[in-house]
């Protein structure tokens, strides 16, 4: 049977423990935390994670990395902020052409690259790949139907993949383009904090909808000069992505939009991590790299990092001149 | 003072004319119902259409569709299915050279004639346009932020549309791909409403998302086979407007596939036109003239029409098998 590690027991790390379970996988599921390995393996739940959620017994938790990581396929389920420094503890234990597979939507500060570049960096005799796309850890754990999509250099390498893990309800689609799946996965957390800012203000759905349509022209701009390719951006990981972060509370980083365009000041401490804000920069120093405009990057990396308030964002966003729509 | 005269005062028709009494412009709406005409020109509001909003003593409302197909600019906005009748009733009064701008969506049975193509045969003397993108007739009315497209074939001539009826928070902007503005308004109703049944069917916010953009990717391939630009479909009439369209109860065409979707029977009689009702079988017939491959628009045609159940058009969208995602 093939093995599937999971690095991470947070919402979407235990959601693809299950995921991996219900296609027949033996599943092993890292987590940090002590007392997590200790619930899911006795009480077979993380309610901590993922409330309401039965675990199938044959899901073993674990706190060694190394029980986790000498599976067949790693995933790694932890914040892009991390994934560095976990793929690291994890490389000793890495079996020689394994897969090691980002569940991980962000891109690095200071380095700018993408998950995948980060584990040929720090695990070059693993072979690399990305899952991403429209999928929300409940939903996923429910076992109500998704599509995703799996990309690795080599489709052969995805389409593999997307068997090991995929089952009736969780359908993963094979792709080649990674730089594309991985940046369409990043930047639309970004878009989803200005989503969420213009619903806070409560400036009604039309407006979002634009502020979406815009954000999907921006994200398609940036990403083509990135290198990615168009078809990508419009699938699942691009479009299907952007549209269900930008519309779902079950979004940690259209909620933090909505916690700042409603006034509340953005909680300093967040339960969970919230990807968009780290990103944010990075997705403007790339957009400036590559002499890109990104008005909505723009405003989101300036009003998270505080230097705009969020009526001068809106006002800017807002307030253009009535003349041929742009692309 | 240019003069806007607005055919039809349902919702729609009523937000326009608060549109156009904004940009100050002198405003006659023809409503086909006599109540309806006393109650606006003596109580200043349209509650069966536009509740709590006041509209601008200065909009005058009118039985007499002389009155309002004489202006300056004639603004259709009745139901697609009726664009016709209306469009020659009201031809005789149409001076030479006005605007007669289309705000309905759809595409018309038999003849699977877009508005402006109906415009263009009834009307020849006029100038055709289609005002199109995402705007619900209550954020319009309340003077929430809406980004709208306005469209016809000479550049100047949507641009004056534009100046004509924009002002802070509607903003026009001027496109001359009338085409690929209006197929993407028309097709994005019969996608809401496939939307519509997978929410019903509590199926989970993350399949709404593929379908959407599943149903976006069917789009832009009917669209682009049938002449339009690709890059209208990804502006604010195609995107945008779609986006919006499938997130809302506030659209009709969503709301109808909640209804069909939840196990409610599709009401008979319906409180407002269901637009992708009619234009799911013409958008069929328009893909199968164009050899395009449209498994959405198929099924939400068939359910309409009752030639399958609900149950057996999930099973063939959401049981696709593990393969490259295919655009």
């Amino acid at each position: 049977v093939t093995s599937v590690g999971i690095l991470g027991a947070g919402p979407w790390g235990t959601a693809l423990a299950i995921v991996g379970a219900r296609a027949g996988r033996s599943v092993t599921l890292w987590a940090r935390n002590p007392d997590t390995v200790t619930t899911i393996n006795q009480r077979h739940e993380n309610p901590a994670h993922l409330p309401e959620i039965a675990l199938d017994p044959a899901i073993v938790a674990t706190s060694e990395i190394s029980a986790a990581a000498s599976a067949d396929i790693v995933i790694l389920a932890v914040p892009a902020q991390t994934v560095r420094a976990i793929a690291a503890a994890a490389s000793v234990h890495i079996r020689r052409r394994a897969s090691v597979m980002s569940a991980a939507k962000g891109l690095e500060r200071g380095s700018r690259k993408r998950m995948t570049e980060i584990v040929a960096e720090v695990i070059p005799e693993a072979r690399a790949a990305v899952l991403s796309g429209p999928s929300f850890a409940g939903d996923v754990a429910r076992g109500l139907p998704t599509a995703v999509t799996i990309a690795a250099n080599e489709e052969a390498h995805a389409l593999d993949l997307c068997h090991a893990i995929g089952s009736s309800a969780f359908r993963p689609y094979a792709e080649t383009d990674v730089r594309g799946v991985e940046i369409g996965g990043a930047v639309k957390n970004v878009l989803a904090i200005a989503v969420g800012i213009v619903a806070g203000r409560m400036l009604g759905e039309s407006a979002s909808a634009a502020l979406v349509a815009r954000g999907f022209a921006e994200l398609r701009r940036l990403a083509e000069a990135y290198g990615a390719e168009p078809h990508t951006l419009m699938g699942l990981s691009g479009l299907g992505d952007l549209v269900l972060t930008c519309s779902s509370r079950q979004s940690r980083n259209f909620s933090y939009g909505l916690a700042i365009g409603t006034g509340r000041t953005a909680p300093v401490t967040q339960s969970g991590v919230i990807e968009g804000i780290e990103t944010a920069a990075v997705a403007r120093e790339l957009a400036q790299t590559l002499r890109i405009e990104t008005p909505i990057i723009e405003a989101v990396a300036a009003i998270v990092e505080g230097s705009l308030s969020v009526d001068a964002a809106i006002d800017g966003l807002m307030a253009r001149p009535l003349k041929r729509e742009t692309d």
